[in-house]
């Protein structure tokens, strides 16, 4: 028996959304951009899953944008700037995912500068931060909603307002939040004021992988074109059974939020796995029941193995958890610790507990008892 | 019963494998990123997927990259030129998917210029045309292997080879083939001298929507960025069902072209077809068994109605065509027909008709009943 404790990575597929999901792509096999009667089914049910989709998220259908992932829909806005006729600053905060990370430093190349929006040491980018970190020629924005390494909620609506507040009498930055590991598991309010743009990806949430949400405040120009799907934001034909699987786990998941069990678990984690001799929570400010982290996500560290060998020791137990980011596994800096300024030991040994509506508070015993374990071991 | 002739535009998916795809979501769901048992089993498909694409489209699985889809991968190789440092033009054929053509509009805004390469009258695209297309900075050259409205295979492997010529001395242009409507429908050989890139969708042959592949002759430095997944050239969680369905497609499709009747269901077809009063094959030369097109798409005109009337009218008894691409289905131009000269009257009134393996003679007696009753009733 395995535990699988890496949801933050990916999360399962819900085998009964995925049935459905099959169903969809076996019944509705028509392209939506088709005229004939097996094109206008399928464009029906796309309608219905982008209607679904935007009650899940409280925001208007005509803001939906399907896509094929977290990555692409965190490009979306920062690629439509190269088509404006002048460049500037984008301002990104120091704990973004490498797809905002990665993709800055090519629009680097094509002569747009990058500021980044410094974290406190607790993990979060504060209103103040961002708003010192505007110039005059700043055109984007981007603070996460949750991170994805330590499930530190960001106060991305108050930055939204205080985005606007700093730019009054001048064009907004665009803002946009990457709420890969918001969507489905905190309250998320993506029509606040100031927030431009989002990104949601479904294979976090139980979907299967390749289908992700663009959430577009107002239409933005598209720099990627094709035939015009999408209302022609977003080229490529339309992945049904994908959008239609997305907007389940999105309704399943906003009405999980009541009823999950999530912070309990998670305060039993971090209650438990933190009287382990030698490991703590990261930030250590952070206790069993803070309401500033996702219930989701956890990160720690311990006085004795390093991150990626305790990962492994674990696997052997059959316990599967993560240092970070699975998208940095490979990687050996960890630019969130390093911008909280987290001890270079404590890095070194850092790992990520990051759970789902299914885990259980056997599965943490289970992962604690394998834990001792291999710290004791070695 | 229905009768589905649109397979250019999508292919029903392939029962067998899409159930086989949903056994690897649910089975193998760890993140193919991770270092767990659960993401290194997840990797081991992956990788398996890739040789298996590989060795079914007779390249090298080091140049096989799975993306989201045939749109995608047209673009790679053009953002890739974002990151140049200086710019240069591209060279496009006439008849290109909107994915290439209104992708080169972007590229024109940020400072790159764009020369179309004509097509002759039967819609082909010579070598002498590219040749005499290339200037000193052509520096990306894009022409398919198969014309998704006409069928007609492109001599992709002799233009490659004229590029090589044209460009000795200098820096060869990046020679881009979409291969969309080739894949498992043409002997198709990408590792044919001068082809540095092709795209192929999996959706065409019978794998989900949401998954395709890129195929690079040698590394070309991506423009998008993110978590370094495929090698660092295709960033997002790897759709690892969708890229086990593929490659399950394009082997399957693959063994399926020696065996296949699909060049003596569409000889049927435009024989059938052109017997009808009125009703002519576009390009007109194109006789029943001609190898210069795909046998597995064609393109007519009629003298009596508008096409897009012509597809509802056979939508309302069960035949689902179309005009053209998906893609354009809501655009009034007819790009490649107007390439080609066709008359004004006939463009209007074009429609094509691309069929599958599953495609039977009775599917075709069925389309041309229904079509001659359409023809007579107006």
């Amino acid at each position: 028996m395995s535990v699988y404790l890496d949801w933050a990575a990916t999360a399962p597929p819900d085998p009964e959304i995925l049935e459905g999901a099959v169903r969809v792509a076996l019944d509705a096999y028509g392209n939506p951009s088709s005229v004939h009667e097996s094109g206008k089914n399928a464009s029906k049910i796309l309608a219905e899953a982008r209607e679904r989709s935007a009650k899940a998220l409280g925001v208007r259908a005509d803001t939906v944008f399907f896509t094929s992932g977290g990555t692409e829909s965190d490009h979306f806005p920062m690629l439509s700037l190269l088509q404006r006729p002048n460049r500037g600053t984008i301002a990104i905060s120091e704990i973004e995912h490498p797809a905002i990370i990665e993709q800055a430093k090519m629009l680097e190349c094509a002569g747009w500068k990058t500021v980044r929006i410094p974290a406190n040491r607790e993990g979060f980018v504060t209103p103040d931060a961002v708003a010192s970190s505007i110039r005059e020629d700043t055109a984007f924005v981007a603070v996460m909603a949750v991170n994805n390494e330590t499930g530190a909620i960001q106060p991305f609506a108050d930055i939204g307002r205080r985005i606007i507040e700093v730019s009054a009498g001048r064009k907004k930055p665009h803002f946009h939040v990457d709420a890969v590991q918001a969507a489905g598991k905190i309250a998320l309010k993506l029509s606040a004021e100031g927030i431009d743009s989002a990104a949601i990806s479904g294979h976090k949430i139980g979907a299967p992988r390749g289908i992700g949400l663009l959430y577009l405040a107002h239409r933005v120009e598209p720099f990627v074109r094709g035939g015009g799907q999408e209302g022609g934001m977003r080229p490529g034909t339309e992945n049904l059974a994908g959008a239609w699987a997305l907007s389940m786990c999105l309704e399943k998941s906003a009405q999980a939020l009541e009823t999950s069990n999530a912070s309990d678990v998670m305060a039993f984690c971090v209650k438990t796995l933190t009287s382990i001799p030698g490991v703590s929570v990261i930030p250590q400010s952070r206790n069993p029941v803070d309401g500033r982290f996702s219930p989701y996500v956890a990160q720690f560290t311990n006085g004795r193995l390093p991150g990626e060998v305790l990962v492994r020791a674990l696997s052997d137990r059959g316990v599967y958890i993560s240092t970070g980011s699975a998208c940095s596994s490979k990687k050996k800096t960890r630019h969130v610790l390093e911008a909280m300024k987290v001890r270079a030991e404590d890095q070194k040994n850092a790992f990520r507990i990051s759970i789902g509506n299914a885990t259980t508070v056997a599965d943490i015993e289970a992962l604690a008892e394998a834990l001792s374990a291999c710290l004791g071991q070695y």
